[in-house]
């Protein structure tokens, strides 16, 4: 089992990673305080691994909210049947949420631990890949709402993370693959090797090999812990980095309406749009942009923006992005591979070609 | 003008109390950031209010959302009305929300402020007398759930609060003397001092007279604000001894259905039960009740359940209350008048008693 620690101001907490740990009895109740659980979770993933887990918490008060899957049920009238069933089983301020499933359960429970008298424990189950290395860690929970992404919320952080790679057996393949997308981002804004890293060792990750998969998941939540560490409110430049790609990818999931891409697809094609972008302000060497491309097809991810959004409608949508400081547009860049930057220099006819050109990139 | 300050661990804030608040430009401006804001009010308020206030913010892209007045609309639902003007007008996480209104307004407007992009500034400036001595001072933020008060909110703090006492003139009585109830209770938990002085001042007060005014109000914002200082999330007892009456008054709340009985009512009633029952467990004199009774009369405060209200009703509406930690009713109790305590020590069947005979109080 690895160890991560996100070191925070007022509270630290650990990410364990690992196989078999949603059966780890001991660990489980070392992070579980009071005596009451609310585990929150979906049809699909409650079928895998609702039982086992249920059987480790026999000394606790236990109830279940399941919510439907996915992006378009992410808003707050789900967020509500969470609230509705905290109340009905009595659940008291000490009550600790477990959020057993992917981003969308993990910002859900989050937000909800967040609101619920004002703030309850909880604890992150991610059983995504993308989860395990993005939604879980840092404490950015929310619920989108229908004109954009995320845009309600809270920063809130876990008692504790467990990452249990056994239940990445399970996730469907296009869901596995979208993982990635986020994993090549830590790569690509902080650490250089680990970019190589993963170039080399696509076909482990693909074969969902343990090893393999243990390492890219612990490289990805230590850089963010730290960058979460370094700046857990976004209020410097430096958490900022972790949005690499996607002021776009959020442009992208909300044009084609919540749902229709994943989210790490849309990431995939924000990543080489900042790539791209980077190029064409002379920071980028050309030949990069290449290399990444090339990985994110490997890893089977897309690189093209959807046919069915126009330019005008990406445009649109992007200024709305609440990553805009006093309405400047607000990107990440890179200016290498493990090197990234915040930038509004960008300027509007130079992002229009840039959209235009990827349809057929 | 007289000045509070809330001193917070990382951040501490103003409350300006006096006569013509919401006409000083310097002083507004001193306090919005950004160059966007949101005020946020009703209909009733807005007419009285809200044309000298846009006249002092010209220099800002200023926006209105105006919601329907009561707590009945202390939902989630309202609470996207604010999130849809936010995003619809283009507001960035650098806006500046306004509450201009009473208890509802403000409990809202923080919370969409705690939740908006996961954070965003916010100013009360409330125009009841009851949110100026209690809801815009604190951070505590909150909407309703149907099951129950304040169930879902935020610990999230104002950048400053504008108490301008000119808006108490169009106040109607009952919302006045509404107020009392929790002015009162400063009284009652921390200043014996400032409890007479009440007793000295009911016909100035009834009189809305300016200089009484000032003062209760100031010297409940001070109470206030030292005990949120030395206690912000109610981690500890300190904050909690704020609650004095309300879980009594919550209770009526939920069980005559929000709105019916104005929450300082509740109080009152809540406040006399809190007194009687310190009396009843011995720990309070007698005669001490008669004289809270007769203050809360004198100020034309109800101090008898609603009759509507069965004990059983109570009792079970008690049960859930977010202050009743791992299950166990906590209640806070007066040792002295001046001195509050918290205890979980009341038997059901005392409280059952102290119940039934309030209705012939």
């Amino acid at each position: 089992m690895q160890r991560v620690t996100v070191e925070l101001d007022k509270h630290a907490y650990t990410i364990y990673i690992g196989s078999g740990l949603l059966a780890d009895k001991a660990l489980l109740s070392e992070q579980i305080q009071g005596h009451q659980v609310m585990i929150v979770s979906n049809e699909t993933i409650a079928r895998w691994y609702l039982p086992s887990l249920l059987k480790q918490l026999t000394a606790y008060q236990c109830d279940t909210v399941l919510l439907p899957d996915g992006e378009p049920y992410k808003n707050l009238t789900e967020l509500n049947k969470i609230f509705d069933q905290l109340i009905l089983k009595k659940h008291t301020r000490k009550t600790t949420l477990i959020a057993l499933g992917g981003g969308v359960i993990a910002d859900m429970t989050g937000f909800a631990a967040a609101s619920y008298m004002r703030g309850a424990n909880y604890i992150q189950m991610p059983t995504s890949l993308l989860a395990q290395v993005d939604a879980s860690i840092g404490g950015k929970t929310a619920v989108n709402h229908a004109l954009g992404k995320n845009l309600i919320g809270a920063f809130y952080q876990p008692q504790a993370v467990f990452i249990d790679i056994d239940t990445l057996k399970t996730l469907p393949d296009r869901e596995y693959r979208e993982g990635f997308a986020e994993v090549i981002k830590y790569g690509l804004i902080q650490d250089k090797n680990f970019f190589v890293w993963l170039e080399q060792h696509v076909e482990a990750l693909l074969g969902r090999e343990q090893e393999a998969l243990i390492y890219a998941i612990t490289r990805s939540c230590q850089i963010k812990a730290a960058i979460v560490a370094a700046d857990e409110r976004e209020m410097k430049d430096i958490r900022a980095l972790l949005n690499l790609g996607h002021t776009f990818a959020h442009a992208i999931e909300t044009g084609v309406g919540y749902g229709q891409w994943l989210h790490g697809e849309a990431v995939a094609v924000g990543i080489l749009l900042a790539a791209d972008l980077s190029a064409r302000m002379g920071w980028f060497p050309t030949s990069e942009v290449a290399r990444i491309k090339a990985l994110l097809l490997k890893l089977g991810l897309p690189v093209r923006l959807p046919a069915e959004l126009s330019v005008a409608q990406m445009l649109d949508i992007m200024a709305n992005d609440k990553k805009n400081i006093d309405s400047r547009l607000r990107l990440i860049l890179l200016k290498a591979i493990g090197q990234a930057c915040v930038t509004d220099e960008v300027l509007r006819n130079r992002l229009e070609q840039l959209l235009a050109d990827s349809y057929s990139r």
